[in-house]
């Protein structure tokens, strides 16, 4: 199919790369043009100076953008000149309302939408390993998979519009709740004066073990945090699982713990450290 | 060496199968003298009728016992009769602190102390693939090795008196942390009508992903809590796992959230079930 995409950020070039090497990627759009322009010299491919001309020239449109507002003004812009049967493929982390709206906008113009959320991180993006939860319909993400498969190690089906995202909060969650149990248990076993590498590699090899604490104890307890995941982003994703949650009257007291100490974080100039910066509280 | 067992709970009995298989077991006591003569008439091993008798005929005591109190009762009897150099290790999970005071009442004996708790439950007792968390003189561990590793997959040494129960505590906050973590995402994912299966195969291969996610997700999401590790096992570990925090000045509110839901449980009939039993409180 022939491939926009819209949002070159850490990720979003990660991704346009892998596209471009399986021979999918027709241009790219960035609010910020000159970073654009950067990729399509390396890739040759088109940079459109705007979403509309963009949305009239390809069959096949990815997003990756940074939150809500942003992913509807670009699903709103794309509305303008989108061709029937195009499909739109939306890989932000934002609400599942929003990809519900985005799918409405989208279908008045007889145009498909898929939320497809990614875990994996800058890394995953590059190396063309990211695991992708999908909501919508099944048919679509069939049409698409050529080109989604180009960046992805695993493709998930989770059901109607709006699945895919709700699948990521989930994951956010379980992220948060596992960085406050990695940070509390190391920041007790320092106390504790205890050997931390041994510390780490009894534990990692139990019923208590994960990857949080594999990949990320070690550089904490030793007061590195270079990211990884930007604890900003994941304090964002977290809001929208607290508005997620409060919908369905899900109790997340984790979730609203961490997002507490993140904003403690963000307000001592924490925010653009790993997620693991948690354990600066914990000591 | 010549080597007593002390405790055949649902651990010791799998432990002391296994050292009988090596070679190693002398004779067994059990506060529960049938228990014990069960199990002699199986392994065809000594069944003591006193712990200063088994004190006597032995040079390596172990002990797998319930709590603090139970450790320090068997020490100040093993006292009475224990020969100078022999070995006792203590394989209970209980604080530091006891560790401390069993190691000094036995050293005014010329008797040497391990703290080895162990993590890796029943089925580990039985397959002989316990991990072991070591505290003690490394010379005394490395004489009772022969013993220990016939009932383990991985010993690991950790420093003096007390940091083998010190660990095992890092181990158990982590267990109630994830245990936190995982329930609370997942009764978020049900309250979306997620389909679960794909939810925790998806999870378990990213960067949220966990052992108890892994192994319990699917089955406590069905409402099914057998053990496993029993609630009030855990709760008995994180009491001892707060007054240790409380020694060092170290926050550990997932523990004290835990130890309040599991008491919730508990006073509702389901000590007895696994640990995972907790998302009864989260749906």
């Amino acid at each position: 199919m022939k491939t926009g995409f819209i949002g070159l950020g850490a990720m979003g070039i990660g991704m346009a790369r892998n596209i471009t090497a399986a021979g999918h990627l027709a241009g790219v759009y960035n609010r910020t043009l000159s970073k654009a322009q950067q990729l399509t010299d390396e890739l040759q491919v088109a940079a459109y100076h705007q979403i509309e001309e963009l949305a009239a020239d390809v069959n096949l449109v990815l997003i990756c953008v940074s939150a809500d507002a942003d992913v509807l003004a670009v699903v709103e812009k794309l509305a303008e000149t989108v061709r029937p049967g195009t499909i739109v493929v939306d890989m932000s982390t934002v609400s599942s309302d929003t990809a519900k709206q985005a799918a409405a906008l989208l279908a008045e113009k007889q145009v498909d939408f898929l939320d497809a959320p990614v875990s994996g991180g800058v890394e995953g993006a590059k190396n063309g390993t990211l695991a992708m939860m999908v909501g919508g319909d099944f048919e679509v993400l069939e049409k698409a998979l050529p080109v989604l498969e180009s960046m992805t190690r695993c493709i998930m089906y989770m059901g109607c519009t709006g699945s895919g995202q709700a699948t990521k909060a989930v994951n956010q969650i379980m992220g948060a709740g596992i960085n406050q149990a990695v940070t509390e248990a190391l920041a007790f076993a320092q106390a504790q004066g205890l050997p931390m590498e041994k510390v780490i590699e009894v534990i990692s090899g139990g019923a208590s073990g994960n990857w949080f604490l594999q990949h990320r104890g070690s550089t904490m307890t030793r007061g590195s945090f270079a990211p990884g995941f930007k604890l900003v982003l994941h304090h964002k994703d977290l809001k929208i699982c607290q508005s997620m949650a409060k919908k369905t009257d899900t109790a997340t007291p984790l979730v609203d713990m961490t997002v507490a100490d993140y904003e403690r974080l963000m307000a001592s100039g924490y925010g653009d450290e790993d997620i693991s910066a948690l354990y600066r509280l914990k000591r």
